[in-house]
């Protein structure tokens, strides 16, 4: 086990799952780490990389506590990485961790003033669930789009259904994390209502489901029938703006608005 | 060079660029090719996957081109790659070439209804200058958050423009690709000043260019002083939601409103 004098701590999301999809950068921060933190579920699809190596496994809820004995290991000047899925960054651990990170520093720094140096933190970019259904649907993000997370656990609904509207009417494709869990199950129906004030019940839906996993399920459907799939917390919801159109089971979203422009 | 019965098209992105980001499937499709096509800076950064392979080499803004041959090329029974940057499905050559592949193959159908088998289209996810410039900047895209595109070559401005003001009110974070252009100088004021009519001027803003090249260069600013830096065509800009913050050259953007509910 190796203490360097600053410590380092890297966060880093394992991509959909599939070993194929994940960049070198990924796989080195988790080979060089002392001590390797995450979700049991994560950590076993990297069971190979962490022979001989101090493991930290939790249980999902625990990200606070996760996220916290990372930035305490890195400060006591061990190699540190925390995994979460998808990419670190979008939706991922990355935002908890340097809060529990800076609170720390700002408190390290109020108290012994003229105390240790920081540790370096690094944030290894990865493929997100919406980089992954995009590329299992075809093409529907090839223009402007928004991500939303429709659980309201720590962002109050009204602020959800604002920015549902919101991107509704300015014609965005929408790309719906989280649609549904065990203990959510209107949101989803409700996002579909906000949505159909504003686009034709036609509009091209896209669910994926364990996207490069096992038990992966692309399916295609429409903002009418939406409701009578089988959508849960492993599905990404895909939605279609007013020029997406599928062909041969793919969506594809133009570019731009060429042809409204000649009309 | 083998011809496989049906054809084969992968359409891949090489992430920003660094070949510690490229996943293995990104480059195993590129040596399992008969045929790669790309723009010539693009394939530059693949030479050594190149090596006993048919190449074809494009200039930038050749794109129809480039997606015609493709498909044709699939079409006419050879494995063919056909590459760009970042993620192939976000604003990537992955909508256009299907767009592509769909008229053809209904082409076809129509003139020849008991034709050939269409070659299998397989889109390769990768990480996005979304990906790229959060990672770099810290976790800013760890609630919600559009990209928006503000090259309006296809896209009207006043479409643009009704976008970043549907997102700015509803406290998204904004990723903007294409910022400006050697033609295109004024959208990124005119964005400005749209997120200015519901957003602080002290929102930070991140600014990235060139992520994981040459050149990289990171930066922060704020809303109120965005236009005094340097922003070209290779710069991804990120504009925090209302409680995104800084520390320590960091942008952080909480995982939702806790506080907002508490008070």
């Amino acid at each position: 086990m190796t203490h360097t004098p600053q410590g380092y701590l890297a966060i880093v999301g394992l991509g959909p799952g599939h070993r194929d999809l994940m960049a070198p950068r990924a796989i080195q921060v988790i080979q060089e780490a002392d001590l390797v933190i995450g979700y049991r579920v994560y950590l076993e699809q990297i069971q190979d990389l962490l022979t001989d190596k101090e493991v930290h496994v939790s249980e999902l809820t625990h990200e606070v506590e996760r996220a916290t004995l990372a930035v305490q290991s890195a400060r006591a000047g061990r190699r540190t990485c925390i995994v979460s899925s998808g990419d670190a960054g979008i939706y991922g651990m990355a935002g908890l961790v340097l809060d529990i990170f800076s609170h720390l520093a700002e408190e390290m720094a109020s108290s012994s003033p003229d105390s240790v140096s920081e540790p370096y933190v690094e944030v290894v970019p990865g493929i997100s669930a919406l980089n992954a259904a995009a590329a299992l649907l075809g093409a529907p993000l090839t223009h402007d789009f928004a991500a939303i997370s429709l659980s309201d656990l720590l962002t109050p609904w009204t602020m959800i259904a604002c920015r549902l509207s919101a991107v509704a009417s300015a014609d965005f494709v929408v790309v719906l994390y989280n649609p549904t869990s065990r203990k959510r199950h209107w949101q989803l129906g409700e996002a579909r209502r906000l949505l159909l004030e504003y686009r034709a019940e036609t509009t091209p839906v896209g669910l994926v489901r364990n996207a490069y996993r096992e038990g992966q399920k692309v399916q295609l459907t429409t903002l009418e029938h939406l409701l009578e799939h089988d959508v849960d917390m492993f599905t990404t919801v895909v939605i279609g703006n007013s020029c997406t159109r599928v062909h041969q089971e793919r969506m594809i979203t133009p570019r731009g608005y060429e042809q409204h422009r000649s009309l």
